[in-house]
This record gives structure tokens, C-alpha cells and sequence, in this order.
């Protein structure tokens, strides 16, 4: 499918990708490249950093959950996600987190492009942790712990398989029915799988340990004694007030790396910690102006919450995908009267066409 | 069309109303009928305002334009817009404003709806007149004076005729095929039609005067001469910074109705006066709480700049009209694994099915 093949006008069409799209343009170009590709959206917009519009999401909280918006901008494209986390749906047999968004051009103010962002957000989310861990995990890591075992434990192994050569994975869940789940969804992808029985069993010998369990609640996955010098932590499930995944004396001895501050303060693990303790912004690394690892015993967290400039990194490379994959539809969202002033005729003229 | 008549689990689907599904929807209802339902949920929102999230809209400006998110809740329903508005577009071939908007469900997070909102913002933002109108405007109005005869003016007169009875209208463009576009659309609709050939010449007996110019840069419309006493004034066109219609004297003699007083004193026409003049919120004159026009001789002005309740409101009434319309179709936005930790295990069936 192209713009021009189709018989409307094209200015007004927005090319939406439908979670059927979407897993249909992961299988067509493969996880990894997609992985990698995202990754590399991500670092280019890491390292103009300054260039885009920021803001702290934009959230209506209940009693059971919250919905966000996610906009950013670099002055020349917009982009936002709708994004919901209700830990109780999954009892109720529906997600707890959902995800659409869209991408728009700033010039006109047209949207572009309209996605799912369920799957894509967990792409890009696996994507910035392996982008993280190459300027901050030791040069020689090969085994990764990942505890939590649910729908975000696939995509983070092959992000750092693909960009970090990471192939020993120490799988542990407090549910074993979701580590087997992981692990026979990861076989034959050339890994070498340990299953663990507990946390403690997962980081011994790994470089890097990633935490992404789904508790929203203060939780400590990780407490002091099982992080040992040198390792990398890559936390990710700690992602909302009042949700933590590690024991705040590992904060208290790690060199913290953030996306956004002011969004990480109030969602992160830093959460624990006082309001002004130190923490050094991804982007500066990316562009030299930080140091990543500096030495082999430190101790380096990223401190993942997800920022809204990673979805519109997500969203900029699906876009650059579609001609190549043809993988979406056009939707009849913009109202394109023949005289912008006549909106009310235009409704009249598709009266006297019926 | 129906949500059970679809082979894909229901879950997974978001009801999408393109444009020519809302203009189909218009055909199908009827216009009228359309403004005076629109009408009805809006004053029911306003009547229980103090439910609701209120925030300014979240506006990410550029050189040439604007783009906007304007979301609200209730705490049982969310919805939020998408809006741009880049005066230049015109020239290029492109709309001033486009727009979207989505309908979500507080408990579970999903959306329910998403629509095109162009044509839907344009019956909206005339209905809401119709209903400030309906308390500000003298009982034995009959003629009202339309200053700008663009895309939302025979929306406003359908409203006014609909749910006020005005029956005459005075109208006015500084573009004389503005006003014979605008006159030939509302033919046949027992509408009594003076085309002026000034401003001075249309407020003429005219009860009612609406204002909706577009021009984006502080103008003067209306000159304090040109309002007698016991009109109510109508101003839509004035809705966002450094955009005005009426000259400041007017509004220092004039009772002054607003949506969300927030947004209204940077957007409206009353960012011309002090930050602390005095305004009355539009739901505390629904609710009884504050009185409406109160005498005869009163000048009373609805300055409108539109607020997310409105949108909300709007996205309700069609989403109740989905059934009895059909006037939609389902896209596949929502993933929805067999196993919500499954994600990737989606992907993968996805592909042993291909």
C-alpha cells in the first residue's frame, strides 16, 4: 500500500499501524534489526537532547490505575503516547498497560502517522536499556541476569544480545511458569539459559542484572549483599510513585544514570533517595560530556523509567519503515474541504452524493 | 457493524469514526438534531464541573503554529484532543485546524473511542454557544448578527435556530464570497438572511452578535459604539494569545461569562484586561449557583475559547450514537495476548501462522 494508490486525497490520510501491522513488521524485518534500529533512533536523539521540547508525562490517576500523554517535539517533529497502567486488569483478563501514539509534523501540525504502541513501547524500552548499558556495563560482560520473567524479559535479552553480545542469560520469577515461558520463547536463538530459584542464585557471576518485575508496590528484588563490585544494574520495573524494585543502600553506592530527571526523581528508584542526590543524565554521556563506566569495581544503575523522547525515537523509526514493509493502513482522520472555509458544504456536498 | 460481528477478539478493538463517517453520522441524525444532543451533554457535563480533572490545554508552540492535547475526566470517563492550528496552512493548500480526539475508560484504561475531530470540534464549539446563549441572551431574542462567516458560522446559526429560535441572521465577512458561501449553505433552512456590508451595518437590531473572525493577532472586530445596551455577545474567534476581537471598552462594561477561567485569561478575550477582573464561570450559572442575564438593559458576553469538558462531552454523545448509527469501523489498536506476560510469544504465533 502507498499514499498515491489510494483514490481519496492523500492530505487526508494518516497511515495507522494496527498491533497486526506491527507484528507483522517485527517478523518482516526480524527482532533484532528492529531492536537494533530503534537503538539507534534513540542514541541520534539522545545526543540532541537539548533540542527537544521536555516535560514530565501528563497523568489522571484513579483509584485503580492512571492514564498518561507522553508529548515531546525537536521543533520539527511532535509525538505523543497514550499510555495506561492498571495493575488490576490482569484479573480481569485485559492488559495493564496499553499504548497507542502518534506522530506529527510540526510545520503543518498534521499528524503522520498513528501506531500501537503496546508492542512498540516494549521494543523501545529493551532498545534504551541496551543503548544504557553500552556506555555503562564492563566491555567484557557476557551473562545478564534478568529477574522478572514477564512480557518485557524477551525483548530486553535480545536488545543486549544484538548490541552487547551479552548470550549467558540467569532467568529468575518468583512464578517458574514465567520463567519457562521466557526461556522456551527465547530458544534456538543462541543462548545459553540457566534457570534460577532465586534472585540470589541469578546475579552470581552476571556483569549485568536487570530487575523488571511488575509489583506496584516498594518492592526489594535486589538488596545489598547480591550486587558485587562492577556489575551494571539496569532497573526497569520501578517505574511509578510509590513502585521500587532495589534496597535504597545499592542507590547509596552506584553511580545513577537517568533519562529525566525531574520525571525519574518522582517515578524512579531515586525515589527513595533525597531530592538533590546526585544523578548524571543519559544524553550527557552520549555526548561525552559525562563519563559512562569509569572504572571496573564501580557500581552503575540506570535508573529506566521511560521518557517520552524514546517514543517518539520509537515512532520515527516505524515511520522511516513503511514504505519498505507496507505494513499499515490509511485511516480518513483529517477533514479536507475543497475551501477551508467550508466545512459546513462539505458535509452538504456528501449529502447530495448519497 | 457491531462489536460481536467481528472475527478478532473484541477486546482488542477501538471504534474509529473517520471524517466521512462523521459526515455520514451528520446526514444520518441530522444536523439539528446533532447541535441540540451535543447541547444536552454538554450543559449536563457543566452541571457537575466540579467532578472533573480540569488542566490548560498542553501546547507545544513552533514558529508557524501549535499543536495541543486537551485532556479531562470525570474519574468514570478520560478524554482528550488532539488540536493544531497554524494560520499559514491555508495558503499551502493545508487546514488552519485539524483535529482528534479519543474516549477512554477510567477503570480498565482502554479507549473506547477515537474519532476525527474537525467536524466534531465545529459542532461542539457551536452547541456550547447555543447553551452560554441559551442563559446570557434576552428571552425575545430573535436576530442574530454573525461577524466572520468561515467554517463555523452556519454551525452557529443551526445552533441558535435549534435551541434559541433565532430565525435572522445579519451577516458579515470583510470576504463578500465568505458571506454568499455562508448564505447558501443555510438556504432552505427558514432562515431570514441580510448580508451587510460592514460590521456597523450587521450588529443593526441584531439581539445576539457573534463574533468569529480568523485572524491570529490582536483585531477589533467590534468598536464600543457598535454595542447597544441588552445585546449578548457571542465571541468565538478570539481563542488563543495575542488573538482578540473586541475592544477593550466593551469588555468593561459587559458582564463576562467563561468556560475555565485559567485558560480563558490567557487565551480569551479578557487576557486585554487585569488578571483579577472579575468573571463568571458558565457552570455556576447552570448549576443556579450564579445569576445569568439579569436585566434588560445588561450587556453580557460569552468569551469562548473552547475547553477539553466540551470536547468530552461531545466524544460521549457520539460514542452513544455508534449503535444506532454503525457509522464506524473497529481497528485492531489494543494487544491482547492470551497471556498478558506473553507478549513475545504473540509475535511468535504470529509468525508459525504465517
Amino acid at each position: 500500500m502507498s499514499f498515491d494508490s489510494s483514490p481519496v486525497p492523500a492530505l487526508n490520510l494518516v497511515p495507522f499501524v494496527s498491533v497486526d501491522d506491527m507484528m507483522q513488521t517485527v517478523l518482516d524485518i526480524g527482532v533484532e534489526e528492529m531492536l537494533a534500529g530503534i537503538a539507534a533512533y534513540i542514541e541520534e536523539d539522545f545526543a540532541r537532547w537539548e533540542k527537544f521540547d521536555k516535560t514530565p508525562r501528563l497523568a489522571a490517576h484513579s483509584s485503580v490505575g492512571v492514564i498518561e500523554l507522553m508529548p515531546t517535539s525537536d521543533g520539527e517533529e511532535y509525538a505523543f503516547k497514550y499510555v495506561n497502567g492498571h495493575p488490576k486488569n490482569t484479573k480481569e483478563g485485559l492488559q495493564t498497560v496499553t499504548a497507542f501514539g502518534v506522530l506529527a509534523d510540526v510545520d503543518s501540525g498534521y499528524p503522520v502517522l498513528i501506531s500501537e504502541m503496546t508492542i512498540l513501547t516494549a521494543l523501545r524500552t529493551a532498545a534504551m536499556s541496551a543503548v544504557a548499558a553500552r556506555h555503562l556495563a564492563p566491555a567484557a560482560a557476557d551473562t545478564m541476569a534478568i529477574i522478572g520473567n514477564g512480557a518485557q524479559s524477551e525483548f530486553q535479552a535480545l536488545a543486549f544480545q544484538g548490541l552487547l553480545g551479552i548470550n549467558k542469560l540467569r532467568l529468575y520469577d518468583v512464578d517458574p511458569v514465567a520463567t519457562e515461558k521466557c526461556a522456551a520463547n527465547l530458544a534456538g536463538r543462541g543462548f545459553e539459559i540457566v534457570r534460577c530459584a532465586s534472585g540470589q542464585e541469578a546475579v552470581e557471576g552476571a556483569q549485568i542484572i536487570t530487575t523488571v518485575t511488575a509489583d506496584k508496590q516498594y518492592a526489594t528484588i535486589l538488596t545489598d549483599n547480591m550486587v558485587g563490585a562492577g556489575v551494571h544494574i539496569n532497573a526497569i520495573g520501578g517505574d511509578c510513585p510509590g513502585k521500587t524494585e532495589l534496597h535504597k543502600d545499592i542507590l547509596l553506592r552506584s553511580d545513577i544514570f537517568v533519562e529525566y530527571p525531574p520525571q525519574t526523581r518522582i517515578e524512579g528508584e531515586i525515589q527513595q533517595l533525597d531530592a538533590d542526590h546526585p544523578v548524571i543524565e543519559l544524553w550527557q554521556v552520549i555526548v561525552g560530556q559525562r563519563e559512562g563506566r569509569s572504572s571496573a569495581r564501580q557500581v552503575t544503575l540506570f535508573d529506566s523509567v521511560g521518557f517520552a523522547i524514546e517514543d517518539f525515537s520509537a515512532l520515527r523509526y516505524l515511520r522511516d519503515q513503511l514504505e519498505r514493509t507496507g505494513r499499515y493502513e490509511n485511516l480518513d482522520m483529517i477533514a479536507d474541504p475543497d475551501e477551508p472555509r467550508d466545512l459546513f458544504g462539505m458535509i452538504l456536498r456528501a449529502g447530495a452524493q448519497r
